[in-house]
């Protein structure tokens, strides 16, 4: 007889391994089904692994700027694969303890690819079938974990999809595992390419820009859209893109990559940007074109859920419409977030254990681009604001006016808040400069607080610290911001 | 005829030039009286430098650790001459941008020693004498700005005293600007001290501990309580201690420097522990036993103004029992800390202006420590909690859990948070590890928005930053973290 349990997770990703420890606590006799390795995406291929390579990144800039601060050394040499090496340990570092958690918690881990076989339906619970993963899409894979279950039949009063998303592929720029990459590749190189195409210029492909830079590749980046990053506040976005460009990056805005010409050991790419057509030879390429999400073989046509491009349609507490399965993360739709997959997933299972959970405001949901400079925003950038059609006030304030940041010597930055005019209501913070990403959870927390810009001008910000800028951001939208 | 303004202020520390400025931003003809540099303490012998000399330190740290992330160069080398050039350029720099923020707010700089002479009174203005400044204390100096006016009389209708403070002296450790230092002397060492005794454990204390531990020196740090950063909660300092004496500083705690005898080249401390006496030979001594108020030579005693403990008695927006004369900042009384004294000195002219003004609520100005590891705080201890008498709940998270820790190669740190049981009021908040003085800023921000568990634990906080820490120390007080 198959094994049965309340919770039955699939996927063990941030979103899903969360919601299992998550599910465990509150009760429920919980199980989570990978076919990887714990952890997913975000801690073994994505989020976590690069932050170790940028961190890299991050200190060898620090040695060549050795001088500016009264220090001296050699000048400064890397071996890729001693930073890769590191990377790869952070990772394994990670995913071994994402073992110990739902060991911990008591949670049984299922080793193998699940299919949904059965929905509950009259008191009887869903069915869900594990078979051994077919094809692994990562090398190299870590360890499998001991003491999990493998393939067979199991049985759950819910199952939620946490099955996150892949690298989405556009014809003609397939990866290859060689010359054209996707960040799975990006993330181990054998060797440092001398030149690197980015299709694609979103959080990934401007962090590995951003990384490879650092260490001397030639970095090209080809974006469709007329922004880079374009998902933050244009102004943002043009001031991060004027410090790479600094650091030797080129910007092909604009344009798309119509043709890949794989060679040997290079490839030739063409580019068009609407007016004209340009060949470039480069070493490798990135393909960073978004992700989709992982909906396929999962049994979801024959239950029938619902999906809408490409991901699970639910009703943001991880309902779909079918009682009993779930889904949340990426595969249930975007902002595509390690953070929103496991407060998604959180709310998911407290919903099913009755308790009182509202589906998250989107727009209170940060994001965060580890390059150099750092971007983090949060909520409306300008545009989206003017769109919706409130009338806004804006406050700008730029390091090069915070005394922490010359001490620092990271005088180049800029935050910048949108308010309500007429309410005072913080509508969106976005940022640019060093640190950024560990500032943005400041207004984070306001915004679910219903700040206003006088409480956060009556918050007493340490001196020094960046995080006053954010004080003088604000002060500035009030037209009374002291260092500027 | 005295010239006559609004407003004067007296001192131009970070307390009296913000105060100036906002003055100035409120309509107030302003001026403000400096005896020796535009920034005071804090900009050129006290939070800003020591940030720029810590900043040596922590990139002198990373080259010693390159190895650990796959870079490499030759040993760390450093020369003390260019760290210390580099932190008066610094000072240098925020200095001159004091002086043009000030002209670009058309408030008028004075420049000498200032006494009150007149308390404002029948509709006739206060009068002050401005005198040329009879002893610097620090040297060296920065340039006289351009363009001031010089000794006189003056007169306005409010005078705010923002003269800030200076090192507490105790007989016997009287500073002698060679052997025995203040932060003065230590903030621009002719050559690094092979050894160096640093009386006190403050945050000023540790701070240059922790600096000059960084490039070699032996350091011992004598604390006449039982803890070090005494203000902070013991588990915090306790954590802190551990990582510093890794680092090879000494502590001597429950201990009293008894005598100092001065040598050619070095300092024989007597350390008195209440239980035996020992010498120590040491070549440098940093007396960090905290500072006093600046409240002689104002004329305060003739005008009446009342003064305790060394401060100016003000009602928390600056006003003192004499009308028309006020008092921000270090001089009106602790916590002695420059952001405390620039919102007061805000608080004070908005009340003066007429604007709705409340005093700060002290427990929500918070606390750094810049050492290394950092230390930074808001709120009650949770010895202090429990000693008024608040029924608690106590979370705590430490970096290990924590994904962008592991990935920066900073896994030793602890977020520490008290609620009170029975409302999930937040009291305090405490910290330890890489980058909590810029993540401290959201609990400031949390708590005057009386923030309850609820609203930090529905906060979506980016991943993967430092600042999940935070969330997963508000979930480990309500027993639901998830990463441990």
């Amino acid at each position: 007889m198959a094994e049965t349990y309340d919770i039955i997770v699939i996927g063990s990703g941030p979103g899903g391994y969360v919601t299992a420890i998550r599910a465990a606590q509150l009760g429920f006799r919980t199980a989570i089904v990978e076919r990887e390795h714990l952890g997913g995406i975000c801690l073994n291929w994505g989020c976590i692994p690069t932050k170790a390579l940028l961190r890299s990144a991050e200190i060898h800039h620090y040695m060549e700027r050795a001088e500016d601060y009264g220090l001296s050394a050699g000048k400064p040499g890397f071996d890729i694969g001693k930073i890769v090496a590191r990377s790869r340990g952070v990772s394994r570092q990670l995913n071994t303890g994402v073992g110990f958690l739902l060991k911990k918690n008591k949670v049984d881990v299922i080793w193998g690819e699940a299919t949904l076989t059965r929905a509950a339906a009259s008191g009887k619970p869903a069915a869900i079938t594990v078979k051994p993963t077919q094809k692994k899409a990562m090398q190299p894979q870590p360890p499998e974990p001991k003491g999990v279950s493998g393939p067979g039949e199991y049985e759950a009063k819910h199952v939620i999809l946490a099955t996150g998303a892949r690298p989405r592929v556009l014809p003609g720029q397939e990866p290859d595992g060689k010359l054209v990459w996707t960040y799975f590749e990006a993330m181990v190189p054998p060797v440092l390419p001398k030149s690197l195409l980015v299709i694609g210029s979103g959080a990934i492909g401007i962090e590995f820009a951003s990384f490879y830079r650092a260490f001397g590749t030639e970095v090209t980046v080809v974006e469709v859209l007329p922004q880079i990053l374009p998902v933050e506040d244009a102004e943002i976005a043009a001031l991060a893109r004027k410090r790479l460009e600094k650091r030797g990056i080129k910007f092909l805005t604009g344009a798309k990559v119509t043709g890949l010409d794989r060679r040997k050991d290079s490839v030739i790419a063409t580019i068009d940007d609407g007016r004209t057509q340009q060949k470039i030879e480069v070493s490798r390429v990135l393909a960073a074109v978004g992700v989709v999400g992982n909906i396929e073989n999962l049994g979801l046509e024959k239950l029938g859920v619902k999906t809408e491009r490409g991901c699970v349609v639910t009703d943001g507490l991880g309902r779909t419409n079918v009682p009993g399965v779930y889904a949340i993360g990426d595969v249930a739709g975007p902002p595509m977030l390690a953070h929103k997959a496991e407060h998604e997933g959180v709310l998911c299972v407290e919903a099913i254990k009755g308790l009182p959970a509202h589906a998250m405001e989107k727009t209170r949901i940060p994001g965060c681009t580890y390059c150099d400079p750092q971007v983090a925003s949060v909520g409306l950038t300008e545009a989206k604001a003017k769109e919706a059609g409130h009338d806004i006030r804006v406050g700008r304030f730029p390091f090069i006016g915070n005394g922490k940041a010359i001490a620092l010597g990271e005088p180049e930055g800029l935050v910048k808040t949108i308010f309500e005019k007429s309410t005072g209501k913080l509508l969106g913070a976005h940022m640019v400069g060093a640190e950024v990403t560990e500032l943005i959870h400041s207004f984070v927390v306001a915004m679910n607080l219903e700040t206003t810009e006088e409480d956060l001008i009556a918050s007493v910000f340490p001196h020094p610290t960046l995080s006053e800028t954010i004080h003088e951001s604000v002060l500035d939208a009030w037209g009374r911001a002291i260092h500027i």
